[in-house]
């Protein structure tokens, strides 16, 4: 709620949520939609949507007004839609679609991206209607036609599981082999970097962008990162690159954003808009909302125009299990007991596990392996690269008890791949093979210099 | 082994290795002490020990020349002890202890900083004697006065647990109610922010520098770390800074080191020199090898006088369990059922779990958290902060299952002090507040602007 001082003078001026006004505040006059008050910040400010997509608060004092706007909404419209904003139907949705723009198809999973004050708990909650976020970003349909908008299911990332990646494969090997240019995927930041990797493995041989994006702060409240991440999909998602690639912003101003390969990225930060960051290897290109696209990693895959096949296959009985000081190797045991077929082991350093003879990591592994269940062990310092020979315990772990070292590869990429690759052979060798050859960009030959916090 | 050429240069000057030797080559003339050649790098390169304490490989071409030292040892020695290099007994130790510089104790825990090349297994195996690596930093001795030197056990980090917090702690209380100025430890680095952690919440009230360090690549290496390492941490031991800290290079050259919070820190590298970061925080200071100290981090605790009381207790049954795609919370009931009486769960992004009715992390949390059994949410974003309200789960998991948030703690953080806490007592509201109130730097009030990626 606004205050009440403010409420006053919407009401005096017959205004609610979503209609067009005009504020003057400050010497200056600011037209926009108006929008609900987010659930923190000042009740003495007004958030207006304004016609470039941004949200903006502006504080109300004694010398300030506010009234309707004359105005009718912008000249582009070519479609309306009703559709619920809160609790209130307002008639807020106005996109054009040129169909001289190059075509994508964009498909909403839900996320902050795609998410609102929820004003029953104060939290945030999923926008019901994927369209809605689209309004806020009207300069996307100057550079792409959105041909297809689908919603295969509305889910904030966390709730998202390897059934949802399978979906989301098979949707965009569909939407790629049209005329699309390419696909934008909007998406919640938590597991993002969990679905890029796993698009990254079931959609092999790429030939055109699927880029996904997310936000980390909902898009209907100020300072919204949406809009800009959008904004450089677009450009991504027409662009050369043939990648698997997550597009977020780069830095904390609103300059440019990272393009970053789907098995070489990570959250890296809880609200940071800059949060993605690119692990082991350099990000394949900074995009700017201009449309400037600078590559960073020249080995990227190049666009061409065959059709893919996607390889959407996924073992769900692969956990990841977390070796430090005093933890417990029994839990490989309890999940081998429940069905489970292989493990990502995220372990210390160079890729230790702790080889005390009360809790032994190492026998049981080495006794899992020889049950045809392979042990795939990564590293928790997030950069660097598993070295299976320095150390005695290693040679131990990798030679003695066969686990995998798994390279230069996320803990997260490891466990995605592991599912995929379980789910294609049950031959050890095979596995092993597989898990050490670079299959989608998520194994870098040698070190990348210049890639550690990037 | 060196090259069948250079070996026959050496046996033809009676030179076996730990001999000192000139070594003539490009024009220019190198003195020091042969050492055995590291298990990867060239055959044809010599490996010679300096009397500054650093290791150069110097190769060996037809116009190089390789003859004895005329030369005795410097000047400064003043106690000589053999002890075992490999497999060849050799005097080596050559250090001096001057009764003039402030007075500090070292405990050698073992590790890569106290490592040397295995022989038989070509893997790298802890030395057994902790005064051996010591001869590579002559330096030492003109920064401190190693009063004490002990070595309570010898052990890769990967193998230390909270037994050996303990022992550590315990030792530490005592060299500190001395006249020692400060103590170094010496540590394995794969787990040493772990125990960088447990010594914070262990020694409350601290007045005297606890200056933790180790090294990325053992000691009897060319371009060992260990060195500079060692002489920023002896010069951090005798300063004002009366925290448990970590002391490791601060970037890839040898300028400086940085000195970082006990709890604030964590290994983000398998191999830099620098893989030592800051986390949600800045470091207290930086360190160079001059003695130079420049205070970064202004809320630093300072020295006194006064003793200090080892709170040296740990609850074992404590354990981390990462929360992702597809993870199965069933793992906390399997650990209730052994015995567990408090679980860290490194969530997603701002303290997410997957509320799949599948796989229910939140009912499962809520009845743990019924039974007494304590539930930390730390985010695997590693930096950042959990904020239990801005999303309508979050609310569920905060305030209906009663998980505790983890602030801005690492996930490493959580874990210590959460076995710490449970150790002292039972009660689920003491708990929480404990883990909710920042006892060692471990939660910062306020995020700190620059802390990302420094």
């Amino acid at each position: 709620m606004y205050s009440l001082g403010i409420q006053k003078l919407l009401d005096s001026a017959e205004i609610s949520i979503g209609g067009r006004i005009l504020v003057k505040a400050k010497g200056k006059v600011y037209e926009g939609l108006l929008m609900p008050r987010p659930d923190i910040g000042d009740s003495n400010c007004i958030v207006l949507k304004l016609d470039n997509g941004y949200n903006i608060g502006i504080r109300i004092d004694r010398g300030s007004a506010i009234e309707k706007s004359g105005h009718k909404e912008p000249k582009t419209v070519k479609e309306e839609e009703e559709f619920e904003l809160g609790k209130i139907k307002k008639s807020l949705l106005k996109v054009s679609f040129d169909p001289e723009k190059p075509p994508i198809a964009m498909i909403s999973t839900g996320g902050t991206v795609a998410s609102r004050v929820d004003y029953q708990t104060g939290g945030v909650s999923a926008m019901m209607d994927p369209k809605e976020f689209l309004h806020n970003v009207p300069e996307l349909f100057n550079i792409v036609n959105i041909k297809n908008f689908s919603k295969p299911f509305t889910k904030m990332s966390e709730d998202m599981d390897s059934s949802d990646w399978i979906a989301l494969a098979k949707l965009v090997a569909k939407e790629l082999n049209s005329d699309n240019k390419g696909v934008i995927i909007t998406h919640g930041t938590d597991t993002l970097h969990y679905t890029a990797a796993a698009l990254s493995f079931m959609l092999p041989n790429l030939l055109k962008p699927v880029i996904i994006m997310g936000s980390q702060k909902s898009s209907d409240r100020p300072s919204s990162d949406a809009v800009m991440n959008l904004i450089c999909s677009s450009h991504a998602a027409v662009s050369d690159i043939a990648e698997v690639a997550v597009c977020m912003h780069g830095n904390m101003n609103d300059d440019y954003c990272l393009l970053m390969r789907g098995t070489k990225v990570r959250k890296m930060h809880t609200v940071r808009r800059d949060a993605f960051r690119p692990i082991n290897d350099l990000p394949l290109a900074k995009v700017w909302p201009s449309g400037k696209l600078e590559i960073v990693n020249k080995s990227y895959r190049k666009r061409s125009d065959q059709k893919i096949k996607a390889d959407a296959v996924f073992e769900e009985k692969v956990a990841i299990v977390k070796a430090y000081p005093g933890s417990e190797p029994s839990i490989l045991e309890y999940l081998q007991a429940k069905g489970y077929r292989g493990f990502v082991v995220e372990g210390l350093g160079l890729g230790h596990v702790p080889t005390d003879s009360r809790k032994s990591w190492i026998e049981i592994i080495k006794k899992l392996v020889k049950d045809g269940i392979p042990v795939v062990v990564t590293s928790q310092t997030i950069y660097g690269r598993i070295n299976p020979n320095t150390y005695t315990n290693l040679r131990r772990l990798y030679h003695y008890a066969r686990a995998i070292p798994g390279e230069d590869m996320l803990t997260e990429v490891a466990y995605v791949k592991l599912g995929h690759v379980l789910a294609k052979t049950k031959d050890m060798d095979e596995i092993r093979r597989l898990m050490l050859t670079n299959m989608a960009g998520e194994i870098t030959p040698r070190t990348v210099p210049d890639a550690f916090l990037y």
